[in-house]
């Protein structure tokens, strides 16, 4: 019996996805939105042990296009899982030491509830009729799988980007539940910058015939050409000038001379092009549709009142607040609004700004100062969390 | 008879376009690609009087998406022309005492020959089979409509964004025809990160079924929603951050709360979407593509030998190198790079980094510290052009 005196939701295990669970067969979920959801699946998956005292749960949040496939093989790409420097024995999450738990957002397109599943009450893929999501309805189904998993409470809970929102909605409505915070490259708000991007990107998708209204599916089609040309806009936020400059400055691409026409002479016009049509093979474009708007919705404190700090009154949470310094799409002053309205809590808050030209993509990539920085705090934590040492 | 010793080329007048004349009759323009291209046409305007020692002309360069019509009522937008705050009487290019000239750009879509232009040879639109031409045909085109002018060398070349390129390219190859020269919010090659935006917007316009592989205007169409979103994403590079969270921050577009759907719940997507259906009625699709190709194509270094100073050696001009704090499309290292160019060949060069807010667009805009840098380097090179004063 679980906590609404329900039977336990149907948990079963897929491939593709890890574990799915279905929730909210005892009370559905109350979106933002005002519609009554469920019951819907979650898949997710986990690594490492929960520790008798269930005091060791780490709960990654992952960003607008990843998923729970945190470390090991991605099922669909066959590449390593987008987090694989971070997470695993030894490394800054240590699954020797943290259970590490990974779910699909709401609204995502690998094996959670999201507009490309099948709407139980119709049998019908969702398409756009999905409902609109947001931040944290996102977290409260998050909320409702731990609770599946019996865990009370986090040791901490991580993520960059939109995982950093998350992380930040989970402090904001749960801080009796997140004992440690690090929300990474992440801001409490999104800027007017930030919205214009997602909405082109958006229109890119829709402009497309084979978007059919959102439908697609059940035509048979994808806006392939559309939700490529939306992945390379936003590919271009996510790194540094600095960084296009250094990896591909004014290169050519298989040639030695500009072809004056207009194929990809330039060694980036040629890495963009893999990008948009590599994403189009593993990411569904009405879950693009739905994350951006979620990102775009996010705003923590007009929740509070119009002032972000009323939103973390009375937290005892221990944070860590991570920026990199070349990164434009989530840039340090958004970390530093997080951080000055933490201290006018008076809230237990590091502040980390590392020194790299990777841009926004760095929390993906291997850093060592910010693992050196994730491993200090997590390590400090632990100690404070009375978790013994690994 | 001109120059060539042909019977001078034919001009013409027409509303929309200003004057026109038809280039290249006596010999082609042979373009960086390798086409003998001609005869051409050139559309042009002029502002106040050629004195009589032909001493006083201005070349104005126009941007990606401008054009002519430099001042007064646009023919299509019947909007102000794009630089109303800087030209006319009085103001910093004082049309009482200057000539100003500003031919629209070989491959533009306002009069000279582009690809939405009749192929004399063929009698049909050029579409894709017009020619791809650089920064430098462009600056060899305006040549051959100085020489039909009768002026032989410029007291000033002046331009923004792409018109700085031009400006630039004029300097270079026509150190001897160029008294004066202001390169404003300009690089000397376009960047990796500028290129790949450029890229997304070709891509999001031949996605466009609608674009017909160029030949859209044969069927009757325009690749509409493509160049709609191109401009959209452009538009957000023209922009600073500050100034979008300023002019639009997350304010809501006629409605009190969210609406959960994709409708332009914010103002600046009604914005955005506002931009991209304006400039669909005024700007050509394949323009825009040939246009963005010539940008991407400009490298000065490289047309030297692969060091910039060398593009300069012995110029006697005396430039005024303009940069916005604010612009991250063409940022202030981006000037700076020039200047260090202009100064490793001991060249006579201001440099003015304006504070602003504005962005890219400021060279637009009434930004009363750039008129002023305007106006004090202009006053001074006349004086030293023995100019009278106006």
């Amino acid at each position: 019996m679980n906590q609404h005196g329900a039977a336990p939701p149907p948990t079963y295990a897929l491939a593709r996805f890890g574990q799915i669970v279905e929730l909210g067969h005892a009370a559905p979920l109350r979106l933002d939105s005002g519609v009554e959801f469920g019951p819907f699946p979650i898949a997710y998956r986990t690594f490492g042990t929960l520790n008798a005292e269930r005091s060791n749960a780490i709960l990654v949040c992952h960003a607008l296009t990843l998923d729970q496939h945190v470390i090991g093989t991605h099922p669909v790409t066959g590449n390593p899982g987008w987090w694989d420097a971070v997470v695993g024995p030894g490394k800054p999450l240590d699954t020797d030491r943290f259970f590490v738990i990974c779910p699909n957002v709401l609204g995502g397109c690998m094996g959670s509830a999201g507009p490309n599943q099948i709407d139980p009450n119709t049998g019908e893929v969702y398409a756009a009729a999905f409902p609109v999501v947001t931040i944290s309805d996102m977290v409260r189904a998050q909320v409702m799988l731990l609770e599946h998993l019996g865990i009370p409470d986090l040791f901490c809970v991580i993520g960059g980007s939109m995982g950093g929102m998350q992380v930040l909605q989970w402090a904001a409505s749960y801080p009796d539940r997140v004992f440690a915070a690090i929300p990474i490259a992440a801001a409490a708000r999104h800027s007017a910058q930030n919205i214009a991007f997602h909405e082109v990107g958006r229109q890119a998708i829709m402009a497309d015939p084979d978007w059919r209204n959102g439908e697609y599916l059940r035509h048979g089609v994808i806006p392939r050409q559309g939700l490529a040309v939306a992945r390379m806009m936003a590919h271009i936020t996510y790194l540094s000038e600095t960084a296009l400059a250094q990896k591909f400055g004014r290169n050519l691409q298989d040639r030695l001379r500009l072809s004056f026409g207009f194929d990809a002479d330039f060694q980036v016009e040629s890495y963009l092009r893999h990008q948009g049509a590599s994403f189009v093979e593993r990411f569904d474009a009405n879950s693009y549709l739905y994350i951006t708007r979620a990102m775009d919705y996010f705003d923590l404190a007009a929740d509070a009142g119009g002032e972000l700090w009323r939103a973390f009154v009375g937290t005892r949470s221990r944070f860590c607040v991570i920026s990199f310094d070349s990164d434009w799409l989530f840039p340090t002053a958004e970390s530093r609004t997080i951080v000055h309205a933490l201290n006018a809590v008076a809230a237990n808050v590091s502040f980390v700004e590392i020194e790299t030209d990777a841009g926004h993509d760095a929390f993906l990539l291997n850093v060592p100062e910010f693992h050196a920085a994730l491993r200090g705090f997590l390590r400090g934590a632990a100690e404070h969390r009375g978790l013994a040492a690994g």
